[in-house]
């Protein structure tokens, strides 16, 4: 394969990638509205250390576990974000 | 749906989301190992601003563009690392 096929290759997962941090963000708005109704608050450290481990325990490579995890932070920052948007 | 159900969710589309990042960075390191036997630059921004063109055009929701061109703003910039570390 050359570079132009692996980019193509690249295009479509970033469709499927999108595609799922959409889920992901629908789901976290769906968690606000409960956690809002139950007067909850929006950030759980624990939840997301949770997040974080199962992220490190699933991480099949390339990247280092630091290097997704650096990713995950900003996944997790934008869903913060999202849920207290919609309060 | 509660909060739990929600979260289970969230956590099997995280396991899609590492798996999907993940062949996305494999296909990154092949592209590094290509640009390196061409002497080509690991820092291409025309590339890098198609890819934002892409995810902005795939976005269904809820995040904003904003928001989600945030999130990968940090996977190319994990990537980009990624490339160089193979180097």
């Amino acid at each position: 394969m050359d570079i132009s096929d692996w980019r193509k290759k690249i295009d479509e997962l970033d469709i499927e990638i999108v595609r799922l941090i959409s889920q992901r963000a629908a789901a976290a708005r769906a968690i606000g509205e409960l956690k809002r109704t139950a007067d909850l608050p929006v950030y759980e450290p624990r939840r997301e250390q949770d997040v974080f481990d199962r992220v490190r325990a699933a991480n099949p490579g390339p990247l280092a576990d630091a290097e997704l995890l650096h990713v995950y932070e900003r996944i997790i920052d934008v869903m913060r974000t999202l849920q207290r948007r919609d309060l």
